[in-house]
């Protein structure tokens, strides 16, 4: 059973104030600004198939731990991109992960996973050799029903708003969908122009006849490649998103030139883009997502420092997000320049920043966050979504960019089921910190609670409309 | 009101240790070897115009955080370059800056403040919106005794000594006045060969004649150069200095030849001056004041790793230190290592190096600092000059390179009101840093003590003399 | 005396958990698969000379810290390259150090320090000025006894296993004259290739020499190397070896052709070899015994990132391993790149990498030990082998890489007497950090007293037997 005082200090005295300011706030409805969960979910509505399909198959987090201990992602049934055989008992690989749960012992995986079983599914037996079958076929029954339908949980999870990732060249039919039914759940579309400014993905040209599709426009230089995006922005707006997200290795910001942004875009037309090229392109990209914010009043994530596929045996064979991406060094004072001496006074525009390098949250985004208007701290992010990660977050940004310059809390995740545990865990974390604060003579009660407030469900940025 | 035992831990144990600690050290006179007081402050004793021109307008941490939440600096009457027009009403200005309290909430900045209000100024009413005038009024009145003049306040605090820093150029007219005064208050100057040295700024040319009218020799080559800087530190010796303080990029230290260093000063002389001129010139100088300090016994400080001006609409409306300087990655293992292996033996030395890299403390400056005898560590800095910043310094630099190694606490400020509550704050986190360490029994209580007097009043090596 | 509790939280809740997972581990054996005592020591079994000879003068340390503080090397009878003189009184080396003492305050030398005086030498008073002769006539009187012989001290500390670090050249006699003596104590030898690989040391062609000689193999060409090499490392298997270990500066791996790698060797052979050459070189030879560690089953060990011999001074006339190599920034997710794809997913490699750089533990040594099945992390190193440097370890590493995925702790010593010190610190630590997990409920005592006794005697990754 989970304890009601889980991830607060020991400490009585905050743990008596954690628990009486999470108290206040743990029933708030959930704001999911930012996450992977496919609107198609929530436009079919059908029921999730089984528990290895729903828990382990698509949850990278989970197979990575595995694999790194010599269990195959075969054996665990992940698909293969040639289609070749791979395990489909589900049986099988439920019990395989079920003797291997102590290896989550620590990790926000397990922290999840109990939750989700306990608070989602009811099921109260430890997850473990013996029991593994037992809590299959439980879990097998409860999909079965309405109960579990992911319209239902939507609801029961007590989610105000959730916002998809969706590429940018969309056409947003599921997103439609729901709109059109009958159903009043809130799921937004977010701005994702990935596939289309990364000029040197093998398959950039098919993602480029996909965007001229879906924005109507004949797509033959960099300028029609402008309109396009301009008009698909549009286009997601009218659905209802409030914001873009892109995803970069680097975040260097530089704009081109109108003809030297062309010159790039023919070679890359030609498929004789450089690498310069290509981090040139990008670089260019973000100055005109930050233009184009300034305009539309779209927010402007910023995800940078991952090495996407580092190991290619398991990319080559798996393909996408199998839990072989790693974070890199990140600069964001010199990177950044550019882009916040142009934009980051405008009052139009709101710029949110994650980061994967920890070091850089009291150097150099709590100090940038503390000083342009524009520019906010996305919360701990992807590893850092974590108890001992969250702690960090705020032990290294609070000092210099105060609470007010970092945004609210977001699952960031494609695990349906792991949404109220992640959100539980943020609650949990900040109460704590800001009881560590109160009992430390730093903060004061009154402004703890209000804090608290506008942690949960107040610092949206991601949805603060423009003005 | 302020809580006696405010920022110790909330275990009871470590909170009686700490307080014990802390007890026999908090009414220590306070040494400030470090700061940015303008000596015309104590030369000239005029009372403080009003609360706002006290409190927030020359406190660039203020108004920092103020405008990253969207509040104009016009709107808080920060003075413009070129004359333009702001804010006047000062009452104003405090109304807003009141209205915003809550975003100094878990900063050194609300800290700060609420130690200055209380214990400096005597206002015990929670500053917001409503008090705002209220408090205003009341301050206002103090101001106008004889109590809040600076020198009162300057023995209020129990000053011992305040370090200023000074350009090399200075005429050190302010200090003079004071020496010359019947008041017995210790200011000594710091020299500050910044402006002389870089090379590549604007201003530089200006600042070369205004070191050649200082020191009494005409500068028209890199010799002569040398020769002016050596004279001006025998001249801040006599008005009381014991250490220089210099700010760079990168702390990259390199010696070039009399021939290089006099090509690149010709070429900057002639404004031909490359970017590659500007860093070797920097690097070299760094290598020619420790020569000097070796021979004159000046302590030397480096205070590396700021991005200056990162947002030149701030820089070009409102000028230097508006909060806009951003801190970079900084090496110092390479970097500093010519200087250490020419210097860093000297036991005619003391070098004390900084950082806004809080990376470096324990991969690069704890280990350079626990071997090099001259190289000692100066204290937490600017944004890490905090409750967690403190404790971070403390945790990753005590086990490689001892207390010892470190030198005591400097405030670092423009912002006179301050330094009573900057200096109480660091007593309080190394108390509780060194109650932690007895509680967990890896330090005896009676080396605590000693410890405790030590960092409060013992490692002042800005001020060894040289032997 | 040394408290019961010492190193654990002040809470008492934390403490009792913590004492409870500490009470089960501590009197388990000591497994030491990494470590630099001389094989020598044990072969011999002779007496240690004094107490200085013992506890100080060899050990960096101690010796760094002293000399950090103005204490010249001279002075502490550091022998010298050139045989001039030092302090050759041992009592008045001994009464300087125990004169300073207090400048260990807060560091792992400190708490060594006294764990060894008081838990194996029986020493209880304090060491000051006052007690220092007394102190070195106790400890003198003992170390004539038969109890303090090294095989009866490897005996009473309960050494199940010590692995010592030996040249890729070295003929192993001290460890054939261990297995052929009728002691029972098991000593292995580990492979260390750093001498043979860097190719711009001055030493180098002797040291090939010596390769050659020990392998049987005549070196004139690269292939001969390799073959040498090979060779070496089955000679190591034989006479115990489970392990290699590596020191380089960068963890740059990179594959070179045959040829290029022959004309490298030649040049070296030359004496013509470039900076470049030699970093090649390095590169390449890591994804060489890589390649032989899936052949032989050998574990790679590789520690990375510190600049030796940063001193020259200290190093001209006291030579190596005197306390000034000092850690660099160190970058893992790129460098590793080559050698991880190539073999981090094969099953037959165990591949432990260790780091200086504390930046990488969250960014990227824990997210690829928490993908690749061939990727450990080695335990916190060197300046991080200490109470905090460990539970910051486990703080960024845990959350992404489990404890699965980390090795058990290696003492990485040439001090024999801390041996027991500091395995008792790091067990210490671990039940403190679960201790800490159990009490905020984030992992189940069950699980907890399981991996205490993983983290002790389990997870020793460096004797798993290659399949």
């Amino acid at each position: 059973m989970l304890n009601k005082f889980r991830f607060f200090d020991s400490n009585s005295e905050v743990r008596k104030i954690a628990w009486d300011l999470y108290s206040k706030v743990k029933d708030l409805p959930i704001i999911s600004p930012h996450g992977h969960v496919e609107p198609k979910l929530l436009a079919e509505n059908l029921p999730f198939p089984d528990p290895t399909e729903l828990l382990i198959i698509p949850d990278h987090y989970i197979t990575r731990m595995l694999y790194s201990q010599g269990i195959s992602l075969e054996s665990l049934g992940i698909p293969t991109v040639d289609g070749s055989s791979v395990e489909q008992d589900h049986k099988k690989i439920w019990q395989l992960f079920a003797q291997n749960f102590h290896l989550f012992s620590g990790t926000p995986s397990g922290v999840w996973l109990k939750h989700a079983l306990e608070k989602v599914l009811d099921v109260t037996k430890p997850v473990n050799e013996k029991n593994a079958l037992e809590i299959y076929e439980e879990i097998s029954t409860k999909l079965k029903s309405s109960d579990f339908l992911p319209r239902t949980l939507f609801e029961k999870f007590n989610i105000e708003l959730l916002a998809t990732t969706d590429a940018a060249s969309d056409s947003l039919e599921d997103h439609k969908k729901i709109l059109d039914s009958d159903w009043s759940g809130k799921v937004i579309p977010t701005f994702r122009p990935d596939a289309v400014v990364n000029i040197l993905s093998d398959n950039w040209k098919n993602e480029i006849d996909k965007l001229s599709s879906a924005s109507g426009v004949e797509i033959s230089n960099y300028k029609d490649f402008i309109l396009a995006i301009e008009n698909q922005r549009k286009y997601f707006i009218e659905i209802g998103a409030t914001a873009t997200d892109q995803g970069v290795q680097s975040p260097y910001t530089h704009k081109l030139s109108e003809g030297e942004a062309d010159a790039i875009f023919t070679r890359a037309i030609k498929g004789t883009a450089t690498i310069e090229d290509g981090k040139l392109f990008i670089a260019n990209m973000l100055m005109e997502m930050a233009r184009m914010s300034c305009e539309d009043g779209l927010v402007m994530q910023l995800h940078p420092g991952s090495m996407r596929n580092h190991n290619s045996k398991v990319f080559n064979k798996f393909g996408l997000d199998k839990g072989c991406d790693i974070p890199m060094q990140t600069e964001y004072t010199k990177n950044l320049h550019e882009l916040l001496n142009k934009y980051g006074n405008n009052s139009n525009f709101k710029f949110i920043v994650f980061t994967l390098d920890e070091t850089s949250y009291s150097r150099e985004l709590a100090p940038l966050a503390g000083h342009y208007p524009a520019m906010k701290l996305g919360p701990a992010w992807w590893f850092h979504d974590s108890i001992q990660g969250m702690t960090r977050y705020r032990q290294m940004t609070t000092e210099t960019a105060g609470f007010y310059n970092t945004v609210g809390f977001n699952d960031d995740t494609r695990a349906f089921l792991s949404i109220p545990a992640r959100h539980d865990v943020a609650r949990r974390v900040d109460s704590n910190f800001l009881a560590l604060q109160v009992s430390q003579h730093i903060i004061e009660m009154e402004y703890a609670h209000n804090l608290m407030h506008e942690l949960t469900n107040g610092l949206n940025y991601e949805h603060t409309p423009s003005q």
